[in-house]
């Protein structure tokens, strides 16, 4: 599988994705104008990674990707709240976001934390309607995990310190990959950690889907952070330089982009090792997907 | 049991409750600072209704309290973090809670964003951990309703429609009870379902529980409408007059106090008939607590 060729699988899987996505938040009795604000920003793009990485690791452990869907699909909408409530002007300030208005922008900042707020319970709401067609006791782990990589100890608590560390000089490299790993890196972790939970796989294989997340999400952010000084505003969707200019600490601005590069390259390879063992296409998919995140910065 | 003794029995299920918050969001790696804020609400005192229905229904469905305690003090995480979101300037913009500064005065605003986000997340965590010591299917069906309940067909979409409804002339009855029995009636309602639902209590009983939490739940917003017109500012933690001030349509502005007064005993009424065929102290209480909301006000 080459470069176009994971292109097009992610292309697929994120359209699979998107389809479950359409009507997830239907039939809830949810106000229209909250309902509209939801969605304005569940069905603005992406590349549906967190679902897809689920999904894929689901189905490598032997389980019907059909009946993880659901639960895949609920990272997406806690993604989502994420960049919802990051964009507000108490917090990131963002007026943009994939080249549209944020919600807050859209909508009013009201309705931006109460959509943020609605996409998150929802998301619990799909990861219990999982366990329609899955064992209870898996499903409730992989909640746990999802859970506590979202929340204060995770995800939120990322948030948190970049909040925190944001202006501030001085922050060493230790501080900036304890913040990325919670901030972006716990929800891409738990993304493959939950696939693998969702299909019964025994304690080795949940190790190395967790590991394989880890890497590829530490990856991900120096690349995001390359992006952010080399790439150009069509592709990453706001202005170049944004981070730099909002007083974030980087990747680049900590360790420069020649290390920076470096880094990257050892994470994916770390990810990579992950997958030794197995032959499937989903683990051909996970393997070049690794690769691919450092080749768009290279 | 009189109306003392429901104050007692109360306030000893409220000092139970506590004793479990107090550690509840300990050893999850939160940065301090957002655990502080986090904690500051949390532990802010309040009567902790939402854990105490859920327990006392768990109870008198023949649970352990013990076992139902992390799923319990999950209702009140959820409310916790609605009040803060409320507070926020941008939707009720107050800055007193419980007499004391609200969360964004206390913090700030971003702060006071992501100690909500993470109250709600880390509510999901502790309803799984209730999954330990009991059966997984039970566990995840109460999941599912706690998230419809506090999701955007429920508690968040009401938080919407009474942003919507606010300072517009209009509003029917009708649609205030709708918006009110979404906003504040939903996790009422949940909280003693939930607690039959982890009993493994049949159909019919989870239908009386449901019925008797909503019932409970009308009562308890009309008892606090009328307070806000002729309580004092001590007791109810705010300035009297507040909701007529902030154009929010109330139960007295709609129908008058005498007409309120009428309702919120007519759905006491509903409520206590729910526990007519049970003779335990648990179901005693719950009866004596439904008169009680009624008494405070008359």
């Amino acid at each position: 599988m080459g470069l176009s060729a994971i292109k097009e699988d992610l292309l697929a899987s994120a359209r699979h994705v998107e389809g479950f996505l359409r009507t997830s938040l239907h039939g809830r009795g949810v106000p229209e104008r909250l309902l509209t604000s939801m969605e304005y920003s569940l069905l603005a793009g992406g590349k549906r990674l967190r679902p897809v990485l689920c999904l894929k690791w689901a189905k490598l452990c032997g389980l019907d990707m059909e009946k993880a869907m659901p639960f895949a699909a609920s990272l997406e909408l806690i993604h989502t709240y994420s960049l919802i409530h990051d964009d507000l002007p108490a917090m990131d300030n963002d007026d943009l976001r994939r080249g549209k208005p944020s919600n807050h922008k859209q909508f009013d900042e009201a309705t931006a934390i109460l959509a943020g707020d609605g996409l998150l319970t929802e998301a619990f709401s799909l990861m219990a309607q999982a366990a329609e067609s899955l064992p209870a006791e898996r499903v409730v782990c992989a909640m746990k995990a999802v859970a506590a990589a979202a929340g204060a100890g995770g995800m939120v608590g990322g948030q948190a310190l970049d909040m925190e560390y944001t202006g501030k000089a001085g922050i060493s490299l230790d501080q900036l990959q304890t913040m990325h790993a919670m901030k972006t890196g716990a929800l891409i972790r738990v993304a493959c950690l939950s696939g693998a939970m969702l299909a019964g796989s025994k304690a080795s294989v949940l190790e190395k889907a967790s590991t394989y997340g880890a890497a590829i999400g530490v990856a991900f952010q120096i690349a995001d952070d390359i992006l952010d000084v080399v790439g150009n505003e069509q592709e990453i969707g706001k202005p170049v330089g944004s981070d730099e200019q909002a007083g974030k600490n980087t990747y680049p601005s900590l360790v420069g982009l020649a290390e920076s590069h470096r880094l990257a390259r050892l994470y994916v390879d770390r990810a990579v090792e992950c997958l030794e063992e197995y032959s499937t296409s989903e683990a051909d998919f996970l393997r070049q997907l690794a690769f691919y995140i450092v080749e768009r910065v290279s």
